[in-house]
């Protein structure tokens, strides 16, 4: 079979786990917005994921480990095993309702290089080493990047095997159940590099008609859940001067966090972004003034400062707002994620790699949040993005063209043909 | 038993129906937001105050008759009958969880004007005739002012009877379910004023202390319900200029709808009131950037212009936004009411009324729809506000002051004895 071929078979086979009915999606214009991937941590689905994975890696003559949070591993010794080892793959869950690559593509991208390297004889100096990770969408336990952040030492272990998910059953019930609990927890000392293949879940791989982007820094993040109480009255009987209109205030809020951010843009070239992606009106009736909003403010950027300025700048406009209109603001901030640099050496091979291969490619961000920014602060880390359609993801409507797939496989095989002989 | 006391039983008593326990609330410290008044046309509750209020006309001597949308009557002739009749009262019905004033001071208010008048021996040139509105909240039948309005002529009795609740019966078998479907319609040809009282449902007459408002005009009222259409995308990946955010664009309507109101009330000292109440947002997830949004906004003014002016203006702000965004908004506009002007005549009847009982009051618009605004397309009507503590209506907290509640029944009485001789 001719590998794309190969790899394609692979992320349809998997793309029939979690959808209802099973059914396999090889074109774009098969999709059905009501029959997305559902395959969080520890479903029969999830099992499938994993089962079929492993079932490629050991055809693949790997030896496959798995640790005691769930994540999955996949070694082929280096000739030079002194040398730290190049590890590279992607998550087995994905959200509910979500896309057949998300994910899939970084597992089975992976897995397709090894065989590529296998079958062309090549001797790789440094160890290398497929991962596929635990819950990093955070669709079944809550926390996102679980099986990163306990590989990492940023979650405890015990912490991490005692979250429940919806049903009440633990992460370490569930990992039981599906038979992905190993008995203890890889260490990353001998892990030198990290490589990510990803979809970019964002439009501008696909609107610049560029197949591969290469991630130089993963955007923070900062939530702000701000509730504004202000008075329930009658829309007809209560004169203008008399009101406390919760939803005027939100309003103006919404309008800053777009400007701003937008201005940022402009001024500064910023890739800062401001969002105010959920909002609940009280009661919400058409003739009832506003007595209460609940929204969630969502501000990224890579830059650290730009989301810092951000971020205290809305705090700031919501303190002004509590006066102008005389509502109360509550504000909580749930997440706060700093950005994260990935490897510039490992941007650097990756580009290089392209090149060799002849398959353009651009430097970019990511917007979205990944297990590489986790990795990265332990290990040389790098991400190899393709396009998504419409920068559609966490659809159903998810979809990558496979000549796109086949380049980022192409590239990610070259970048770590050459990352096994890096000499640092 | 003191006049007053009298009616504070009945409002006390007929507070009973349709709260759930059918506990007596006597004082404002014993309301509680979970127990208010709920009494659609046709529920049990509906029955009990009509069957209350009736056995209290019939003991003031009245001549009770039911017509065939199921508004009461109790009439006493005048020694002149062949003069117009002063027709006065309010509405049977209430909202769902609403307060136990609206709609029963005006009942029980004009049957204890019609009690002291007998009591004092006044002899009434005018016939006096005593009125309850079926459905004037739209609660149970989704028509507001529908008793009014079927009586006025402006819907049509068959229409009308057809109409079905939510649990799919019509109106004619509601009525005759709790006995109140009457054989033929009365018509309007005798009468010659109307006269309701009612509480604010707002907050000016509390604010200013003053115990009693004559209403001059009804407010007119449009609503624009707009669904704005914009693109669904990832907050992280999707770059600010690359989104079409419904909500942002939501935004600056709901700004554009206050400012303009405010600007019409500071600048031309007119009455105006815009109202965003209702707003609802797709997907509504923090992190994603809103693709569709779903608003109601409420547009009133006692003039007609200014009314037109502020929903032709909204509407057209919604156009730029559509350009400026590139979204796409649809426009529904279910309920458009032009103001209604009330008597000047009776007007002055109940301020030289007030005076002559040394009762203080002012003139003042209502911003609530009332049957009133019916019947003065038809007869000289006007209306007596008394003042709704915080200006709360609708609401299980609704509560006006037994005080103002034996000011505005002594006001209402001594208009009708003006009105009764009133010679044109």
């Amino acid at each position: 079979m001719d590998p794309i071929d190969r790899l394609r078979e692979d992320l349809i086979e998997a793309g029939t786990f979690g959808r209802i009915p099973p059914e396999r999606v090889e074109r774009y214009d098969q999709l059905d917005p009501q029959k997305g991937i559902t395959r969080p941590t520890g479903t029969e689905a999830n099992k499938k994921f994993r089962d079929y994975a492993v079932e490629r890696m050991k055809e693949a003559g790997l030896a496959v480990t798995v640790d005691n949070i769930g994540n999955i591993f996949g070694k082929k010794e280096g000739f030079k095993n002194t040398k730290g080892t190049v590890m590279f793959g992607s998550h087995a869950d994905s959200v509910t309702n979500g896309g057949m690559f998300d994910g899939s593509l970084g597992v089975f991208g992976a897995i397709e290089a090894m065989r590529r390297i296998n079958e062309e004889g090549f001797e790789n100096e440094r160890p290398l080493e497929v991962v596929i990770f635990t819950g990093e969408e955070g669709s079944a336990f809550k926390q996102t990047l679980l099986g990163s952040s306990v590989l990492t030492g940023k979650t405890k272990l015990q912490q991490a095997l005692g979250m429940k998910n919806d049903e009440a059953i633990t992460l370490e019930e569930s990992l039981k159940n599906i038979g992905y609990h190993g008995a203890s927890l890889r260490g990353l000392d001998d892990i030198e590099y990290m490589v990510e293949l990803h979809v970019e879940q964002g439009p501008i791989l696909s609107k610049e008609n560029m197949p591969i982007g290469i991630v130089e820094n993963i955007t923070g993040i900062a939530w702000l859940m701000v509730t504004i109480a202000g008075q329930e009255n009658h829309a007809g009987t209560t004169p203008m001067k008399m009101r406390k209109d919760a939803l005027v205030a939100a309003s103006e809020i919404i309008s800053f966090v777009n400007k701003r951010a937008n201005d940022m843009v402009n001024e500064l070239g910023a890739s800062t972004v401001g969002t105010v992606g959920k909002l609940n009106v009280f009661p919400n009736g058409t003739n009832i003034v506003p007595g209460r909003v609940e929204m969630g403010i969502d501000v990224r950027d890579v830059n650290k400062e730009n989301m810092e300025n951000l971020k205290n700048e809305t705090l700031e406009i919501i303190k002004r707002i509590e006066e102008k209109y005389g509502v109360d603001a509550e504000i909580q901030m749930p997440i706060t994620h700093n950005p994260v640099p990935l490897s510039q050496e490992v941007a650097d091979i990756i580009e290089k790699s392209a090149k060799q291969i002849g398959i353009s490619s651009k430097r970019m961000n990511s917007g979205a949040g990944h297990d590489s920014q986790n990795m990265a602060e332990k290990v040389k880390t790098g991400m190899i993005f393709v396009p998504s359609i419409n920068g559609i993801s966490h659809s159903p409507m998810e979809w990558t063209d496979w000549e796109d797939i086949k380049k980022g496989a192409k590239v990610l095989t070259q970048a770590l043909k050459n990352l096994s002989r890096q000499k640092k």
